[in-house]
């Protein structure tokens, strides 16, 4: 394990924060709040607590491996948590420091979750840096910062990207696994800024259209009034609605839209299962729900606000669904659990690991009643590798295992199960509000500091998917260290070529 | 597909049924209760329906193949749970068919759910026939009678025995599967007696000692009072827990036993991981909830037995488990979800599974760790064949789908997500009572037919884990039947060697 290394990643990441914080300040100046003092304070700690570790480690060499990749990658995200919390603690803004990680891991894993029961007491430049932090997640901290500076030696970066990167990794956009991540930042960038220009063009202010856009973008959630998102006016949410939509989808579809192949985009087979999933559950809830509202216009405006919301894990609510039947409820909990497409910044399970798990199933089906054929299972026209297959399955398995744990866990605060199981739910999948006692006009203030440290890590967790989290928390990954690094190095191993890492997808 | 051999062995069965309810008239007449005519009624219904299938059907041949073997093992329970609600139906105790095909269902699967409010109402003969179903479903219909009287040709009788075997097939216990099937029999009789013995020696009366023994042994839960198990003296109780447990432990425990090699019995990880698991459970719910109880012997009597009540699927009560703490009820929610070991009569996922879910996850991190490392899986010292991890992820996936889907069906109804959700997992681990509105002090009445209909469904979906109902329910199965029939035929399959079908697992 190259401990140095480790650190001296660390460290540089931490000063990236306090540049992360930066624009919160200019925020600050415009609002003339002057309490933005904390910011500048926090700004100070990030640095120095930074440079510190920048200079104590000295690396023998700048290489990285797998595992190496996997516990920065994790620790990274535990680190901006605390750090980053330091804005809402310092001020006194939440005064619990377990509740001010709670909300800026919350933010960062775009999961929007909040212990807040007045964020309009909150700050401009607060609330600037609360929604700023979805953004910043939502494309990947690691990913964005190696792609400005290059910490660690050549391909090296890789193992940093993978670890963060949503999805099954079933495929990638263009043979360089670097152009693939400048494309979807470009990308990103350019659906931000159309989604605030549609905003500010429907009269909603700039503040309110930059922290919503920032939530919308990342998949977060955050919002800036009490009401959630009840009050902005019609078209404004049905613009909110439908690129929370946009941003759950498989950016490859915008790659070939961009790159003229328009034609190709129904052969994305998970965007159109995505799209599919959510024109019914809206379908559904709307029947369901159209006896509560004047109108069936009003009804299907907010049943397809709350499954965008929803399948993409941004966790925005125009109303309080918790009031809805138990047969609407049940469709907002699956898709918690289905989540948006792989290669976008949504949660949760990914429709296309659902896809191929239910054509596993189709398979061992068929083979129960045909024995003797041999048939691959296919994705989007190429049959799937094993390793592909083994890794969604064991996601799948681990996925449910962290749940069980921790509901158990938070149990011991003894709220009712509905509120314990949607309250992992929504964290684990990054969407935020779940329903009864953290439904969405509620808050997660009542859990207590040791159930609040689960929630914490349940996000990460769940942004991360699983696997990196496990490792971090994994004796083995710490126990044989010093002789693996010593095997491999001995070995020689050559600069790992960019198309052998692509073969595990980007 | 042998359409001709499907409804013979079906009609076949049909007048087993009718054997299977003479038992119940040998109680009636002791108690001298005149409505045992409608008992004798059906038993002539069940005999006429059954003489006319299969004088009806003339099969050209009697070879059937694993399609054929699904889905007259599914089509079996299906008829079982129909014709057997006829004892509660026509003398109007039952007075809805639907409510009555769920109350012999949940017997037949060993769930033990139930649509009575007052037990106490029914007859004798009637109590034992729904207790005596428990008995029957546990060790398996199709299995039992075939083992009497083998209605199809030589090696086809195993396609039906697997496909209503419990558990994921990874060992067995002596070459020959028709020793083995002999041997559980053997094991399973002499449980049953040892415990009637002992429940008689403790001076139960003996109705109620024959009752909640069939109960106990196939992990079924229906008891013959209101008030559950709650009445009967401690050490009856106790007694009752230690034989929960046993017939949910691993029957190759007993064989080990039996044969004078005890000293093995150690190396049985499953049985050893579920006696863990049970322990620890125990111990978990005794400290939450000893506060409740008046010494903290009453209270861990409770634990344990609701723990080896719930473990097991069996879903015998003692206690309203409802009120107690979230962290105890979701313990008893996991649980409901682990079940008991494969090879025994229990539901659930089964702790085998688990197990190896559990260390497929662990190889996966190793292999995240340390990507050059190549291990192969191994279950009690030998390394598990990729067909049968292929089939446990399988299983998992298809059971959370089954639930999933399962739920949103029956949230129609409207009850809360907590009295849902436990509802399905009671019934499709086969358990029995759920929380909340089918709570241990509360039933299923209250669903609609239809959800009545999902929940029967699910009963013998858990039953038959899965796969064999889901490939009744499939178009695939009967789509291009005959084509396959005549290609299977044209190339003079050779009779089946009974080593080929052990090495699928029995």
């Amino acid at each position: 394990m190259n401990f140095a290394m480790i650190f001296r990643i660390l460290g540089w990441m931490l000063m990236f924060e306090a540049a992360f914080m930066a624009p919160s300040g200019v925020v600050a100046t415009i609002y003339r709040e002057g309490d933005v003092i904390w910011l500048l304070a926090s700004m100070g700690i990030c640095l120095g607590a930074g440079a510190v570790m920048v200079l104590v480690s000295r690396p023998k060499n700048r290489r990285i491996y797998a595992r190496e990749g996997s516990v920065i990658c994790a620790l990274v995200w535990f680190l901006y948590s605390i750090f980053g919390a330091l804005p809402f603690y310092l001020p006194g803004y939440v005064p619990d420091f377990i509740d001010a990680v709670f909300e800026t891991a919350s933010g960062f894993t775009t999961t929007g979750a909040s212990i807040l029961s007045d964020v309009e007491a909150l700050p401009h430049w607060l609330l600037f840096w609360r929604s700023f932090t979805h953004w910043v997640g939502g494309m990947g901290i690691l990913v964005f910062v190696m792609a400005v500076i290059p910490l660690a030696a050549g391909g090296s970066t890789m193992y940093l990207m993978k670890a963060e990167s949503p999805g099954p990794s079933v495929k990638k956009m263009v043979p360089k696994a670097g152009q693939t991540a400048g494309i979807l930042y470009k990308m990103y960038f350019a659906l931000t800024a159309l989604e605030a220009v549609i905003l500010l063009a429907l009269q909603m202010p700039l503040f309110d259209t930059l922290c919503l856009t920032f939530g919308t973008a990342g998949t977060g959630g955050f919002a800036v009034l009490n009401s959630g998102l009840a009050t902005y006016s019609i078209p404004q949410q049905v613009v909110i609605t439908i690129f929370m939509i946009l941003f759950g989808t498989n950016f490859s579809v915008y790659y070939l839209i961009v790159t003229g192949h328009i034609k190709d985009v129904p052969k994305v087979s998970e965007a159109m299962t995505y799209f599919s999933i959510i024109g019914a559950a809206i379908a559904m809830i709307t029947v369901s729900i159209h006896h509560l509202y004047p109108n069936v216009g009003l009804a299907l405006k907010d049943a397809a606000f709350q499954v965008g919301s929803i399948i993409t894990t941004t966790g925005y609510s125009t109303t309080d669904f918790d009031v809805w039947p138990a047969f609407s409820k049940w469709i907002l909990v699956l898709l918690m659990f289905c989540g948006a497409c792989a290669g976008s910044t949504g949660g949760g399970i990914k429709v296309s690991r659902i896809q191929v798990a239910v054509k596993t199933i189709a398979k061992e089906l068929d083979s129960a009643i045909h024995p003797n054929s041999v048939k691959k299972i296919k994705y989007d026209g190429k049959p799937l590798e094993h390793s592909v297959l083994r890794g969604i399955n064991v996601f799948i398995v681990a996925y449910f295992l962290v749940m069980a744990i921790s509901i158990l866990l938070i149990s011991i605060d003894d709220f009712n199960l509905e509120t314990n199981f949607t309250a992992v739910a929504a964290t684990l999948n990054n969407i935020g509000p779940g329903l009864n006692k953290v439904g969405p006009t509620m808050n997660y203030s009542g859990y207590s500091p040791f159930s609040t440290c689960i929630l914490i890590f349940d996000m990460i967790a769940g942004r991360l998917e699983i696997l990196p989290v496990l490792i971090l928390f994994s004796i083995h990954t710490w126990k044989d260290g010093e002789l693996l690094s010593r095997t491999v190095r001995s070995r020689k191993t050559p600069r790992i070529a960019d198309e052998e890492l692509l073969d595990e997808g980007f």
